[in-house]
């Protein structure tokens, strides 16, 4: 493995009941003024809202609100976010919400510290210099946001979508219950999963060597949602299977699992185009570029591919060599898609060529992305095309 | 699985050079006076006490010095550590060594700041009021002491060892060198190895329900022990077999693969009663009783041993019962045993009938142990007595 610097202080909470007992003192513990960060209402229908702000309410916390965080979150609404923090004195910013909610918090969170534009962040030319403190109350299990320190903006108006964040921007808490996930709808609850199996691949297939615990770490989670991911997708007020994708979505994206290990993140890199020009759900967006990146990157190291085949998939090793084992994985992850009901091709969100020689330019305009195999702009077109 | 909460601030630094890359920066971040707490001299004979000095007479840190901490360390020594941090303003214990080490640096840091007598803490006849910051660098793959908050102490007067601990007691920083396990002598390593499969049982073993993504967690960390255990054990040199230990050694016990989970510990409550009297390796104490808790408790949950036996070696399961399957699981964990030369019955350390009675009456006298099978004191006498 490579030598890491491995530190996540994020106090994680996880089970019903769990915000009634503990949200109001982890709350004041940071002051009485909290900016209040959600989406598109789906709080308020479900009755969320209402438990929080009268949690809030009862502790003397005063709340200002962002409502309206978009699903792919924009700078614009950080900005907003941003103004509240700084004329109302916002001692914390409490999210509600799914991964594009705590992106956007995180953003303001840096934002507010920040001597600047908080857009120079994401695009590299700053570093955050601190954040506001930061507590969740995930509704949505997918991107792993309550427990990292990342997240993902979207520039509406240079069409740029970046990921950014800093040691500061790691929650402080995060609440996870599960029966705040029952109400996700079929499409996003199959977006989530994608997501989550995503950030696993990236960290499977990697060029890191000696790394036999990681291995075996990311099989766990990946075997995980794979044997429990369509029994959640049919039965959505299903507590264990509500609960047990949510911290599969946790335990992939909170750095446990991949310490000392460099992820590859070429998936990412291809999507935040697609997602950037048309405003396609994330999770979709992989679930389609995943498959194509694997055949063409395969036989850059096919036994992480058999491997993948016989311990996650349980394919009988006997009489198949490397390759037949390599491309039998790949077979079973189009299957796997296919059995909840993912996108499989761009054309699924009606998505031509007529783009494709753009976003294979701007994938690859700090560097070329990937790392398991590295991949130039030829690369990244030839993937996007057999995608289509 | 269960509600929880989890919070681990520990600062992890794995690989060869962090030491001398990271370590004063950490270190001064706390204040001048360090406490350094080592054992029994091994750091000075492989050169680690030197260049530690080095750094931190560099860096312009005052040291005081605890030398001499016991294999099972020792209430008397804490008590020393205590006196030297009152007196001195000490500002940041630095443990360099193993577990053993470690635990008594952790009663030193909770001691210094709990008005009264330190030992009261272990007895559960008091909490802990704060602590002394605590840096660690390892030496000994075993405890995963380094990376929670948990330690034993023995008070050799009153022939207890007790653990105990608190949130104050996670060590801020972490150093874990695989060079620095070198020299480790070769029963050293195999009790180490004993000591880390023996905290994954401990996890695997549990009531609680719906805990599919544990189970997995758990199977890699054992799955990894299995499959390098043997090889790290013939190669002492060997820098990725020393690393892959080291990291099982923290996974296994840093609380990041059993969130949620209700563990068993009754084989180690049993076995710091073998280890208070005798004074024997925790870790060949633990190797000794685990296969003999595991016939007793078998049919409690004999899908559980089997699982362990598909899953973690790979067992073909075809035509096999449950029962046949688990009991190969158990016929598998002594083989393992075995193949890296550790001790099997309590004859292996001279240890006779004698004391039996006595010791199956302290395991239990705060309550009944165990959580996969309770277990009162007839049930740990007949564990002991299979073991002999």
């Amino acid at each position: 493995m490579n030598s890491f610097r491995f530190q996540n202080p994020t106090a994680l909470y996880y089970g019903k009941g769990q915000i009634e007992e503990y949200l109001a003192a982890e709350v004041t513990k940071f002051g009485k003024t909290v900016l209040l960060v959600y989406g598109g209402g789906s709080i308020q229908r479900n009755g969320l809202y209402d438990k929080v702000m009268g949690i809030l309410r009862r502790a003397g916390v005063t709340v200002h609100e962002l409502p309206g965080v978009e699903p792919n979150p924009r700078l614009t609404t950080v900005y907003k976010g941003i103004d509240i923090c700084r004329n109302e004195g916002v001692d914390l910013i409490l999210a509600v919400g799914g991964g594009s909610v705590i992106d956007c918090s995180k953003a303001i969170a840096m934002g507010t510290k920040y001597d600047g534009d908080v857009w120079e962040i994401y695009e590299r030319r700053g570093t955050a210099t601190g954040a506001l403190p930061l507590g969740t109350i995930l509704t949505l299990a997918a991107t792993g946001s309550e427990m990292n320190s990342g997240g993902v903006i979207t520039n509406w108006e240079t069409k740029e979508k970046l990921g950014g964040g800093s040691p500061y921007t790691f929650p402080a808490f995060s609440f996870c219950d599960p029966e705040n996930t029952y109400t996700v709808p079929k499409d996003q609850t199959v977006y989530g999963i994608c997501d989550m199996l995503a950030h696993s691949f990236e960290h499977y297939f990697h060029p890191t060597e000696h790394t036999p615990l990681q291995q075996h770490l990311i099989e766990a989670v990946i075997s995980t949602i794979v044997e429990n991911a369509k029994f959640a997708v049919d039965h959505p007020d299903d507590y264990n299977a509500r609960e047990t994708m949510m911290y599969c979505s946790t335990m992939a994206l909170n750095g446990m699992i991949n310490m000392g290990v460099q992820g590859d993140w070429a998936c990412h890199a291809m999507e935040h185009e697609l997602s950037a020009i048309y405003d396609i759900p994330h999770g979709g967006g992989l679930a389609i570029l995943f498959p194509h990146w694997m055949d063409y990157v395969m036989n850059t190291n096919p036994e992480r591919f058999a491997n993948l085949a016989t311990r996650v998939f349980h394919v009988d090793s006997a009489g198949k060599s490397v390759e037949e084992l390599a491309k039998m994985a790949i077979e079973k992850v189009r299957e796997f898609y296919a059995s909840i009901g993912a996108p499989q091709r761009l054309a699924d969100y009606d998505i031509g060529r007529e783009n494709l020689e753009r976003m294979a330019e701007q994938a690859v305009r700090f560097r070329p992305i990937g790392n398991f195999k590295t991949l130039e702009k030829d690369d990244v077109l030839k993937i996007l095309q057999s995608s289509l």
